[in-house]
């Protein structure tokens, strides 16, 4: 499945941390690139880290566009389509069933307002839940139900360190 | 299903807004509680203002514990399980069917470094796939594996704002 997301509205400083989060979820749940249009180098620093200590240079890359709409207008005209992740969208619930996993899929991810524009530029609007809660939970929720929990054992390729996962504590393996 | 999350680590500033969206996570999904052990007002705030708005009054509440330890331990006197959320534990694929769920359950969710005593005092460790990503992400997943979904279609008492879900942008009621 080939899945990447773009990150909308992210706001310098006061949204570094969750943006990283964000993309750490991107990466951790099988997606292949996180586009943003701001370039903030900490998050580039910390993926790239994370790639180099936990395997996955080839595998998950943050790429910076300076417009989002050209993005998502190649993207559908190349068959991809377009998943907004919003509390006001249809709920997942209902919704997922009817997204064709075959396609591409380009996942939007707002950080602050996110123009009204990408309602009708998205194919689907989906809601996890219609609570106030966090586009971190939402991203992550919604790839555990796209991939159906295969993500959660992926392994990545280059690793310098893995988990050996133990009920006891931490346990660890260098390559 | 009773379910409420320790949040153990919080650095003040710094883990804020994390900690506000592990909260909001804890609430939108289906949790009655969330313990702090660090009294920090914005995050009560945070919580307060959107049980005011979105409802449930009733139904979820940060209770600000001195010290984690003794609240874990009258939790397994009176029957309840503990479960740590931890990258190094046995992945949730494998260890959610062993967990039983007709107990009362206690989350327990880390910032910075937890410390080595919670992997002993936790019935299960589990771990929402072996690479960084993030706790808020963590528990939204886990809350979502453990409901099976159906959190996701609550509604809260006395909301003052429900949202319409629709295809075409942001439909709200107000009560």
């Amino acid at each position: 499945m080939q899945v990447s997301v773009l990150r909308l509205g992210h706001r310098l400083v006061r949204d570094t941390r969750m943006t990283s989060h964000v993309a750490l979820v991107s990466r951790a749940f099988g997606c292949q690139k996180i586009y943003m249009s701001y370039l903030d180098n900490s998050i580039i620093k910390t993926i790239n880290d994370v790639n180099t200590r936990w395997g996955g240079n080839d595998e998950f890359e943050i790429v910076c566009v300076s417009e989002w709409k050209p993005l998502i207008q190649s993207w559908k005209k190349s068959g991809g389509i377009i998943v907004h992740l919003t509390m006001y969208g249809i709920n997942v619930n209902d919704m997922l069933p009817q997204i064709n996993i075959k396609k591409k899929i380009l996942i939007i991810v707002g950080a602050s307002k996110v123009p009204s524009e990408i309602y009708s530029l998205a194919d689907y609007n989906v809601a996890l839940g219609h609570q106030p809660h966090s586009e971190v939970s939402a991203l992550a929720v919604f790839l555990d139900r796209l991939f159906d929990g295969r993500e959660l054992t992926r392994t990545f390729k280059d690793a310098k360190i893995r988990i050996i996962p133990s009920q006891e504590g931490k346990k660890v393996k260098f390559e």
